[in-house]
């Protein structure tokens, strides 16, 4: 029920990977997603109706929300996976409302001080994981270096990075010494595996660190400005493009090049991002998220429970408290 | 002698300014910077060198060497304006020195708590202006709303906007309502002429705001990852573009259009970052700049005086202070 485009975007992406083998719960007002699978016609076996007679809406306080709305279509898919009747659970609605009922209801693996939102993002030596995304808007020094552990298993299990390199996003040295966060976060991490120190800003892109943490309010404003930036690129591209016969004919000659590296920056690669640290796999889709978002979400939240993620997790964060 | 390419970038800037009619003071060593200007043949009046024995090298600490250091050119340069034999200074060395010497013999403007340093940025809608772009790592509220009325200024004077926006960079409203930073800022920029509220990451390239204000530390972070995020994509793109004949030719098609949007994101257009609250224009240059960059960043710097950007400034404080 979550998301732009609800039920239309879920249920589709849910049918898109049925048809790979992937079981579905489909939780939400089942009147509703009865009628939208039938505009499918040929539903795969494997996807399971779950009732749930409530919803969070986009207004609401997401914490609150969860609280008090027991029946609420993301309080009963966390649920779900709470009580064993699914591994992993994916919503593409109200992010706060999830961040809390992944949280609250799934419960934290042990060890964990705080849940981290985990983003894939685009750089020229392919993906990297910046975390965390917008969790956790004040963070300590061990929320990041726990962080780290997470966003490495991500990268390495998702991502498919053999030994992902970790850094701590902060500003020029030229500009001093960053913030006593990134000081008390690097005296944490320093000489663990991976780690290759601080980061500025322009290193995203560039790939320097494979897994980058930060406090959820710099993660935050960076993802969104990355996304933004791109976006605004291809705007004016395609506006400079559109306005001569010769641009035309160029952006058609062009197209698959900008195909390809639209597809690199598009959130909807990844469909999601990860909270990692809670038990189970957790995915929180983009609000305005397409078909192909929603499938690829699906797909990478079954590749993390068959790969393990948590699991790992949990062994990699137990390592670090030996 | 500052920036990666000196003195061969700073006095070739300063040779087109010259020649437009800016009056220049080259300060360093006064030998290097005569030979080099020998290279330059004919020499427009109006540049005068003013020898400084010292300089300040990238490793050291900016604040430090600005206190020992009386006869670095960097001191030299700040010390002109403080004793009126400048308007404005330039700079493309040492940033924290730079930061340091400019307030500290410069000295900041009544009022003014802390100086900070204004960075302008693309946008869709034309450009934006973001500070603190890293001069003040950790800010409070009444920073930040100095920082509204010096950026308007700078919107107004420099870039030409009438009534320029100012919003509040934060995290997505899903996320949480921000930190105490910004809803205390909020709180005393509510009311106040162009404030729009709060903006997110993806709101920069969007132009949402034309004035954006931030702690030093998430707008260091910003200005660096859009300045990352527009390099990577045209590095992916001539990328493509050259790897088959089909995008080559796209690529000189498209070459008018790459042109105009690399003019339009490229730092040297404005030729640096001002900080501003203090007594005189004090422009910081990318340490790599070229010729054109530190020769825009004199030409602005020289607007700023003609056009008042301090007592402007200092006006703009006073009736938020009565």
């Amino acid at each position: 029920m979550g998301g732009d485009k609800a039920p239309q975007v879920p249920v589709a992406g849910a049918v898109a990977a049925a048809k790979e083998g992937i079981g579905i719960l489909l939780v939400g007002d089942s009147e509703v997603l009865l009628r939208e699978l039938a505009t499918h016609g040929d539903v795969p076996g494997g996807i399971t109706v779950v009732h749930a007679s409530d919803r969070i809406h986009s207004a609401e306080d997401g914490v609150r929300a969860v609280r008090n709305k027991a029946d609420a279509s993301m309080v009963v898919a966390c649920r779900q996976v709470a009580e064993g009747n699914a591994s992993a659970v994916i919503s593409a609605g109200h992010t706060g409302a999830m961040l809390a009922a992944s949280t609250l209801l799934m419960r934290r693996l042990p060890g964990v001080i705080r849940p981290g939102l985990a983003v894939p993002m685009p750089s020229v030596l392919g993906p990297v994981v910046l975390l965390d995304g917008g969790a956790n808007v004040e963070c300590k020094p061990e929320y990041l270096a726990q962080f780290a552990v997470m966003g490495r298993v991500l990268a390495r299990d998702i991502m498919g990075i053999d030994d992902p390199t970790v850094g701590i996003l902060t500003i020029g040295e030229e500009a001093g010494k960053g913030t006593d966060l990134v000081q008390e976060t690097y005296a944490l991490l320093e000489g663990t595996e991976g780690f290759i120190g601080n980061i500025e800003g322009r290193d995203i892109p560039m790939g320097t660190a494979r897994v980058i943490v930060t406090d959820g309010f710099t993660g935050n404003v960076a993802l969104k400005l990355y996304e933004g930036a791109a976006g605004m690129i291809f705007h004016e591209i395609r506006a400079g493009l559109t306005s001569s016969l010769r641009g035309k004919i160029a952006g058609m000659l062009a197209m698959p090049t900008f195909k390809g590296l639209r597809k690199q920056v598009d959130p909807e690669e990844y469909g999601g991002a990860y909270l990692l640290g809670v038990r189970g796999m957790s995915v929180i889709g983009h609000g305005n998220t397409g078909v192909r978002g929603m499938a690829n979400g699906i797909r990478l939240a079954a590749r993390g429970v068959t790969s393990d993620v948590t699991g790992h997790i949990q062994a990699g964060l137990e390592a670090t408290l030996r």
